[in-house]
C-alpha cells in the first residue's frame, strides 16, 4: 500500500498525458546542488541506509528533532540502525511534509520498495536497502548514472583547485563547478583570476547567499555581477536565509546542521538597485532570483520584468521554490506567481539544491506537480488543449529552457 | 478551439446561474481608469490591431520583453505588423498569465474571433481586426458604447482644465474626472480651488500613489483627506508601487513603459495614522485602500474594520486586486481576505485601471471569477442556496454597491 | 435550509470517516481563552440572545460597523432586541466570514436551530433562544458542561488573587489560570512570587502580546522565559497586533471593542534572539508562537525547527490561526505551513481565544477543517489510507497532544 504509483501527484488526465508523453523521460539538468565533487570523483560507496539517506541531510535531522528525538539518535553516538529506526518512527507523523514524499520516491525509484517507512517496516527496509548498497552500481557515480542526469553544477569555494572536477572530465554526466564567493567576507583582489580559472574548468554559474540586504552586500554583488556578465555566466542570488539561530548547537555541531531558517527583511529596493546599477552599465548578467520567504514571491516575480532584455528569453529568472519552499505548495506558489507576472513557458525549472545522491526524484516530483498545475488550467479551459504548444512548454520547463539558458 | 465560451471561469452550476441571471447584463461602472479624455472627446479612430491592443499597453510590453523580444519590436521602429507578430509569438508561452485571458476575451467580445492568437493565426487575426476597425462604431466612443459602460472615472492632473470632460457632458456614458495630486511634489496653496473646480465638473473621487510611507506623505494625505471629506468625495490610496526601476530604459523611453514593480515597505502604522488623524477630527472621507504587495492583503483587510462608520456600508473599502494582482489568483486572494475580515457583500467591486478602450471585458472576467468563488461556497454548503440573498450580493458587487457608495 | 449538517466542512469520504470516528467525541482542551472566571464562578445567567451572542463580542461589532450600522445599535443605548435585529440584518452580507459559520454552529449546537439568521428570522430565533436561556442548564457553568470541555485556561493579570479559580476547584471542568504579564509596562520585582502563587493554583501557561519587537520587549521575554522554564510552564507569544487604532472610539468606549488590527513589523530576528538567548542558558521553556500577520506563517513555521529539543515532541509549537486568521483559510494556511516545515502530527491544535460561553463549536469547526485537509491528502494518495496512523494523528491534534504537552 505504498503511495508512489504512475499517477502520483497527477490529478487530471491532461496532467497524466503531459507527464508521460513529455516530462518523464527527459534528462535532468541539475544546475544547482551541494554534492561533494570529491565523493563523486572517488566514487564513494555508502555504508548503509543511514549513510545514504540520513548521513548529511539536515532537513531530516530537523524533522527528527521536531518529533522529540534525542540528539544522540540524530547526530550523536547512537549506532546507525538506531538512527534509522528513530527516523522511521518520526516519518508517519510528518503528514504533508515533502520529506514524506521524497523518502518514498527515493525508496521506490532506487530500491523498488513500495512499503511505507515506519517503525514496523524499518528493519525490513534497512536490510533491503543495505543489500542493494553492496552492488557496485549503487556507488556515488552509479546512482548518478541510473538517474538520467546530463549535467550537475556543484557549489564551490572560489579558491578550490577543482581537481575533482578535472578528474571527472570524462565521466558521462558533466560535473561543472559553480563560483560561490562569500559576500559576508572580504572580496580579495585575485577574485577575477579565480573566475578565469573556474571559467576554464567549465563554470557557467555563480551563487551568492544574501542573508542581509545592506550597502556592502549590494556593492559586492554589483562588482561581481559585472565580472560575471563579461564571462557570460549566470548569477544566482539566494535571498533571505537566517543561519545558525541556535548558538548552543552551533558550538556543538557546527553549521549546516539544521538550525537555519527564514528571515523577513525588506528586499525590493536592494534587489532593484543591484540589478539597475548593472543594467545602467549594460553589464547585467543572466540572473536567477530565489527567495526563502514566500511573502516575497510577488516582489521577485514582478522584479524580473524590470530587467528583461533581448535576446535571452526570460533573462532574469525567478528561481524555483527554495529550501523551505521546496515542497508542493511552495512550487505551486512560485509557478503561479511567475505565470501571473511573467512567462512560465520560459522558466528554467527545477534544481535539487541537495547534498544527497538520491535526490534526483525531486525533479520527478517537480515535473509531476508542474504537469498537474498546467493540466488543471487546460482542463478548466483556461488554456487550449493544444498539443504542440503544451509539449513546447512542458519540455521547455523540464529540460530545454535550462539547456539553452545556461548554454550547456 | 478558442477558450472563451459561456462557461469560461465558471466551474460550478451555481456560478453559472449567478453569472447569467444577475451579473452578465448589469452596466459597468469603471470608477478608476487611465483612459485619455482627449481620445474619447476627439473620438479617436484606431489605425490597426497594434494601435488598439499594444499601443500604450506596458503590461504587454513587459510580457514581450520577458520572452526575449528585441525592444525594436516593442517600442522601437519596427512596423506595426512586426510588433503584432512578435506579441503573437509571445502569447502561447504566457500560460496562466491574465494577458492570455484578457486578449482572447477582447478578441471574442469586440471582434467575434475564437482563434487563439499565436504565430500561425497572427496575420488572419490582424486582417480581421483591422477590417472591423474601419467601421465608425469601432472608434473610442463606439467601443465605450458597445461595452455597456454607465460611468467612467478618468485620472487627472489637478491643474487640468477638464475641457474634454466638459465636451463629453452629453455623451451617454458619464465621463468624470478624478483628482490625482502628486504627493511626491509640493501641494500648492490653490489646491482647494482646484478641488472646487473638479467638484463642479462632476468629480467624486481622488487618487494617490503612496510609493513611500513617510511622515511627509502621511501629513499630505491627512490634509487632503480632510478636504475630500468636506466635498463628500472618495479617497483612493494606491500603496506599494516601486517605479522606474530601470534607469537606462527610463532615460530612453520614459515613465509608464513597463519598468515598475512591487515594493515591500511597512504600511500598517502609516495607514493607521492617516486614517486615525482624519477620524479624530471626524473628517475621514470614504476611502479605498489598494495594495500592490499581496503580503499586505490581511493588513488592509483588517485595517478597514478600525474605521468603519455609519451610515455608509463599508465606508472604508479594500480595493480590488490592483495591477500585479489584477489576475484570477489576485482577485480571489483579495476577495477571500475581505470575506474573512469584513463584509464581501458590500464590496464596490471591479475597476479596470486601464489605458485601453477594449479593457471592459476585465469586468466580465472579474464577475465570472466572483460568481465562481461564491458559487463554490454555496455548493459546498458554506452559505445557503438562498436566491434572494445571493442576487443581492452578486448584483451589489457588480453594480449597485458602487453606484450607491460613490453617489453616481 | 440550514447550513449545519453532518458533513459541514467535510468534502471527502476520508474526512467524514476521520471526523466521525476519531475527532467528534473527544473532549475539548481550551488552553487559551478570555472567559471571565468570575462569570463562571457566579454561574452567570444570560438575559437574552443579545447578552449571550453579542454582549462582549467585538468580532461581531466590527462586522456590524462594516455594514454601516449605527453605533447606537452596536454598543449604544438601543434596546437589546434592536441590536439583535441589526446583527441579523448584517449577517447575510457576510458571506465567507467565519462569524457566519460560527453563529449558525452555535444556534444549531446549543439551541437546535436550523434557520439562517437574517431579518426575516430574527424575531423567531430571538424568542426561541430566550426560551432556552431561562433553563438553569443554560447558565455559564451549564454551557461549559454541555460542551464536553475538560480543561479551560483563562487569561489573568499576574496580580489577580485567583479567588474564582479557587472557588471552581471542584467544578468538573478544570478552570486554570494563565499568567499574562503586560510586557509594555514595568516588570516588578515580586513577579516571581506571583508566578509561584499562580503555580500553586494550577497555572501551566503564560501569555504575552508582542505588539512591538524592540530590545526592551526581547529582554523581558528572556527574563520571564527563564522563570517559566524553571516551573515547567509553556510560554505563549502572540505576535503582531496593532491595538486601539481609532482614538475617537477608544476615548468613547475603551479597549477591546473592535478597533484592533494587524501590524507588519519584522519579527524573525527578534524571535530568534529571544529563543536563542534562553536556549543558550538551557532555559528555553515550551513555547507557542502565534502570528497575527499571515505573511509570517513561514517565518514562524521555520523558526520552530531551530529550537526543537528532546524529549518533548514539537517543544516549540506554531500556534493555531489566531484572531484575524481564525477562519477556514487561516487555519488551512497555518496547518499547511506547519505540515511542510515541521510535524503536523504533533500539533497541539485548537483553542478558542474567546470571551464567549458558546464558542466551543469553534473546536468542532477546526476539527472538521483539519479532518478535511488530511482527508484530501489521503484521497489524493499523498499519504496512505492507514487507519492506525491517521487515528493517531487526528486524535493527537484534537486532544492527546495538548494533554501531554501541557501536562494536564
Amino acid at each position: 500500500m505504498g503511495i508512489i504509483n504512475d499517477n502520483f501527484m497527477l490529478y487530471n488526465d491532461t496532467a497524466k498525458h503531459l507527464y508521460n508523453a513529455y516530462a518523464k523521460e527527459l534528462p535532468i539538468i541539475d544546475y544547482h546542488c551541494h554534492l561533494s565533487p570529491e565523493q563523486i570523483a572517488k566514487n564513494y560507496s555508502f555504508k548503509n541506509a543511514y549513510d545514504l539517506f540520513l548521513g548529511g541531510d539536515h532537513y531530516k535531522w530537523r524533522l527528527m528533532r521536531s518529533n522529540g528525538i534525542d540528539e544522540k539518535y540524530i547526530t550523536g553516538d547512537a549506532d546507525d540502525y538506531e538512527k534509522w529506526l528513530a527516523f522511521a518512527k518520526t516519518l508517519p507523523y510528518a503528514i504533508g511534509n515533502p520529506i514524506y514524499h521524497w523518502t518514498h520516491l527515493e525508496l521506490k525509484r532506487y530500491f523498488d520498495i513500495d512499503d511505507i517507512l515506519c517503525e514496523d517496516t524499518a528493519e525490513e527496509i534497512w536490510d533491503k536497502v543495505n543489500e542493494y548498497l553492496k552492488k557496485p552500481e549503487y556507488s556515488a557515480q552509479g546512482l548518478i548514472k541510473m538517474s538520467n542526469v546530463e549535467t550537475i553544477c556543484t557549489t564551490d569555494n572560489p579558491y578550490d583547485d577543482l581537481r575533482y572536477h578535472k578528474e571527472l572530465k570524462d565521466f558521462g554526466t558533466k560535473i561543472l563547478p559553480t563560483f560561490r564567493p562569500d559576500i559576508n567576507g572580504e572580496i580579495k583582489s585575485d577574485i577575477t583570476d579565480r573566475m578565469d580559472y573556474f571559467n576554464e574548468n567549465g563554470c557557467k554559474l555563480s551563487d551568492h547567499s544574501i542573508d542581509k540586504m545592506d550597502d556592502d552586500k549590494i556593492e559586492k554583488i554589483i562588482f561581481l555581477g559585472e565580472e560575471y556578465a563579461k564571462r557570460g555566466w549566470t548569477m544566482q542570488l539566494h535571498i533571505g536565509a537566517m543561519r545558525n539561530n541556535n548558538t548552543r548547537m552551533f558550538n556543538k555541531i557546527g553549521a549546516d546542521t539544521g538550525f537555519d531558517s527564514i528571515n523577513d527583511f525588506q528586499i525590493a529596493e536592494g534587489v532593484s538597485k543591484m540589478l539597475n546599477e548593472l543594467e545602467k552599465r549594460d553589464m547585467l548578467p543572466k540572473t536567477i532570483l530565489y527567495t526563502l520567504n514566500p511573502k516575497d514571491n510577488y516582489v521577485l516575480g514582478a522584479m524580473l520584468g524590470n530587467f528583461q532584455k533581448a535576446p535571452i528569453p526570460s533573462k532574469i529568472q525567478f528561481g524555483s521554490g527554495w529550501w523551505f519552499n521546496d515542497n508542493r505548495d511552495g512550487m505551486v506558489a512560485q509557478m503561479t506567481a511567475l505565470a501571473n507576472l511573467g512567462i512560465l513557458g520560459k522558466f528554467v525549472g527545477m534544481l535539487t539544491d541537495s547534498r544527497s545522491f538520491v535526490s534526483y526524484p525531486r525533479h520527478e516530483y517537480f515535473r509531476r506537480i508542474m504537469c498537474n498545475l498546467i493540466g488543471e488550467w487546460v482542463e478548466k479551459g483556461e488554456y487550449p488543449n493544444d498539443e504542440k504548444a503544451l509539449k513546447k512548454i512542458v519540455e521547455g520547463i523540464c529540460y530545454y529552457n535550462a539547456k539553452e539558458y545556461f548554454n550547456f
